[in-house]
């Protein structure tokens, strides 16, 4: 049977992660390979020859697939797949869909990366089987992704999911690079934890965190969740600070969207449940009763694979009979 | 020809409001009475009677309806139609869409008051041709209607939109009925605008409110306002207490949801631009510069006709070719 496989493509500032899979989401093969600076053709030939490397491996001509997805780190028309721009890449107005479609003759489609890793975890990952999800991404900065009605949604102009610019400390925050202070990526990112560690070893608080400084020249959020984990104190204190304040704003979203699940990505998330534990009891403390006793906080399942196969899921939800976009 | 005309209901603690409209959401006719007490077949019965009148009055007959839309003050099952409870008029588990179309003879359609009175917005009030929408509702407590993708979004069990449980003050907020402290309800409702005058007069603060308690011997939030419009620097202090956490709510909310438009309801929002000036003064604050600059906030335009209009838009969702219930 042709058109039967998907195929994702999740491009990044530093590297391209490309996979194909079923249409029910199996992974058949993937590649991961760095990011080709300079003009936009070249992303799209490293693109066209890593689709032939897969396809290669897993023994399928172009016919047998159904279309290519990308995700891309950028705000974006998604209608017409057009990206306004990439500041990494030095990409401005690319016509990205039209492009791809002319380049691999395959159905393509385009969105945010940070809406593709959440389809990803709706589809095969954490939300598996949800229709309604908050995603969130704690790493340099936070992302965010709403699935609603099993779909990605966009909001008025594709900027709707900007979770990390909800001002969540408004007296005494830190200033954000969006020019507002108390963003919640100010407060509660990976840079936030390090930045707050890092404070306190200038501040000349008792914490191990001194020795870490004096050794290795710099404190990372990896650093502060170690030191907290073996008990030091103020290393607890500051992931308490960042379990308030992510508890608080993602029980604000939830009394307003009423998500089956909220899954939290990104590197931070690794920590598990000792990162989570002091989130969930502050989303208990102001979500709604209701809310909270119906509303898992999970971590995500697919790390790096959440993109592409995000991508690759809008493929699927244009070949459903039936629909026309998820519009 | 038949089936041209939609109903709308808006089921109230106190009164029923109803109406005839084109499916151009023209009113053709509408009426309003008391809510019976008693057994919920005596509200059935009065719809029934209502109706009647109704189609008298527009001299139509009930073959020229394609179907009655109800709004109800409860939580419910909208794809069954079942209300699970209202409080105020005793119900519990009532199966309202059952009851309906077996006693009309029309195919019936029931959501939540706060849902309609959006959806009502949306079709032809402040939100008209509008796609993704914040409603809110400012009056004895604080409701809040999703408009999104051109639909009421209703999340995993129903409870999206409870805009006024958002904790938005979580050090020093008020206790509310809900029993967590700082919700954006204690805070901005016409309840807690009463409240924040009363409390002024009793710590013997300088105002006029003093004058008005002693003449009426109570507060409410149109005092309040009446006296901020005449200068009393007291009460301009509250509406900025107000403005302050509305518009922060606002802003955080439309960073997630991307609007196009916000639209504020209720009895307050009648003292127009004077209320929602220090609203729209927070919401650019605090809302990411991209968004304060495409969503607008304005006042409700239908009143209490918001809530039967968008009832009988549920039958204009349900008659369109193509949809089945907008899911």
């Amino acid at each position: 049977m042709d058109n039967q496989y998907y195929a994702g493509i999740d491009l990044g500032g530093t590297s391209i992660k490309m996979g194909i899979c079923s249409p029910d989401g199996q992974i058949i093969c993937e590649r991961e390979q760095a990011t080709p600076q300079g003009h936009y053709e070249n992303v799209l030939e490293a693109f066209q020859q890593m689709l032939h490397q897969l396809l290669a491996e897993a023994e399928l001509s172009p016919k047998d697939l159904a279309g290519v997805g990308v995700g891309v780190p950028a705000l974006l028309d998604v209608e017409q797949g057009n990206v306004y721009e990439i500041v990494n890449l030095g990409w401005k107005n690319v016509p990205l869909k039209a492009e791809l479609e002319k380049r691999l003759g395959l159905p393509s489609y385009v969105d945010n990366d940070a809406n593709t890793a959440a389809l990803g975890e709706m589809w095969q990952g954490a939300g598996k089987c949800s229709r309604h999800l908050i995603c969130i991404t704690v790493g340099t900065g936070i992302g965010g992704g709403l699935i609603i009605n099993g779909d990605i949604y966009h909001g008025a102009l594709g900027l709707a999911g900007e979770i990390g610019h909800m001002t969540i400390r408004p007296e005494g925050g830190l200033l954000c690079n969006c020019g507002k202070p108390g963003c919640l990526e100010t407060e509660t990112s990976a840079t936030a934890i390090a930045y707050y560690g890092r404070k306190a070893v200038d501040e000349q608080q008792e914490t191990r965190l001194t020795q870490t400084l004096k050794q290795q020249g710099v404190i990372t959020a990896k650093d502060v969740i170690d030191a907290a984990r073996s008990g030091d104190v103020v290393s607890v204190k500051i992931l308490h600070h960042v379990g308030y304040y992510l508890g608080l704003a993602l029980a604000q979203m939830s009394n307003v969207l009423n998500p089956e699940k909220i899954v939290i990505g990104g590197g931070v998330s690794k920590a598990g449940d000792f990162f989570l534990e002091p989130i969930r009891e502050n989303f208990i403390k102001y979500a709604l009763n209701k809310v909270s006793e119906t509303t898992d906080i999970v971590p995500a399942t697919l790390g790096n694979k959440a993109g592409w196969l995000g991508a690759a899921w809008l493929v699927h939800r244009n070949s459903r009979p039936g629909q026309n976009g998820g519009k």
